[in-house]
């Protein structure tokens, strides 16, 4: 499915449902980046979504493994969609709250932490107890309550290299008279290294 | 130097000088992103500026080659230090103006063309004829003139799957208050696939 070792794969090489939200490819291609993965790392995906960050980061760690964790049970199944449409086999699902479900995983070298529900603090600091020591923690933030609560607690917690990137996108599309971009919204790609 | 698999190197880590720009780190991901390399690939960075985005792209080639042009004797002295600071082997260096040099070159899968004089339209003429088919382009713009050009030429060549994608990037700085956003200029980067 997709035979490059760079990541970036196309949003339209992906299943979608309504109502699943994706990290789009440019921003996913940041966000991936901000991890730093190496072969064999173990990674977390919190609030998967469709799986597309779970999906580049599983072909990245090669023999490593990749957690997809989500509270709807439409984004676990679509994930599971995608994994089997990319074919790949080092990517485990698991259905409920991330809050729960983290505390009996294995360390993690790195987090990405997307679409959450109010709990991103809390959450962000039960990921600072699970991630190793130098691993990465990446966070995709579309909210300013988000922004503002994940600065404030990430400062206080056992991070450095505390580093905010504001990605805006356009498009070209194609009009009857020429090529206009359409804008995306912007999103806040919150990245920092565990002490 | 950068033990990770993952491209996104930070800025800081190339060596600088004044008057040579650098692909900054996001903008550059997204770029290698565009050029879906692989291992074995022969790629072109035509304008190689500070040589960032030649230094990722032969990571991920590994046992491929990067062929790293500029006009500018600064520019070539530059990417030669960082080759050297990163440790490669696989990049080659030459000065001259790229519309000449090029036709010399083996053919490529990928290119990226960079900061170009104002000859972005002819490069991408003799790009189109070195690019093996489904070979990619990858063309950075801060012109309006290049991007126009660039755009009208590229429509009328063998090459589909054009893409524009415009980045607008901030990134933190702390204030004495605290955390404040300073934005980058947008800059657009076209991808293609060679017929």
């Amino acid at each position: 499915m997709w035979n490059y070792k760079t990541p970036g794969i196309p949003d339209e090489f992906f299943e979608r449902t309504e109502n699943v939200p994706i990290t789009k490819e440019e921003v996913r291609v940041v966000q991936i980046s901000k991890a730093r993965l190496c072969p064999g790392y173990t990674v977390y995906d919190i609030g998967c979504g469709s799986g597309s960050i779970s999906i580049e980061a599983a072909i990245q760690v090669e023999s490593g493994k990749v957690i997809a964790i989500d509270y709807d049970p439409n984004a676990i199944e679509l994930t599971k969609r995608n994994v089997e449409k990319f074919g790949l086999t080092n990517i485990s699902l698991i259905l409920g709250n991330a809050k729960e479900k983290i505390i009996e995983l294995e360390q993690a070298d790195a987090i990405f932490i997307g679409g959450t529900g109010g709990d991103t603090e809390d959450i962000v600091k039960i990921c600072q107890d699970k991630l190793k020591s130098g691993g990465r923690i990446v966070i995709g933030v579309i909210l300013i309550e988000t922004l503002y609560s994940v600065l404030q607690i990430i400062e206080k917690l056992k991070f450095n290299s505390i580093d905010l990137t504001q990605i805006t996108i356009s498009k070209s599309r194609k009009t009857s008279t020429g090529t206009m971009m359409l804008a995306r919204n912007p999103v806040t790609v919150i990245s920092a290294t565990k002490v």
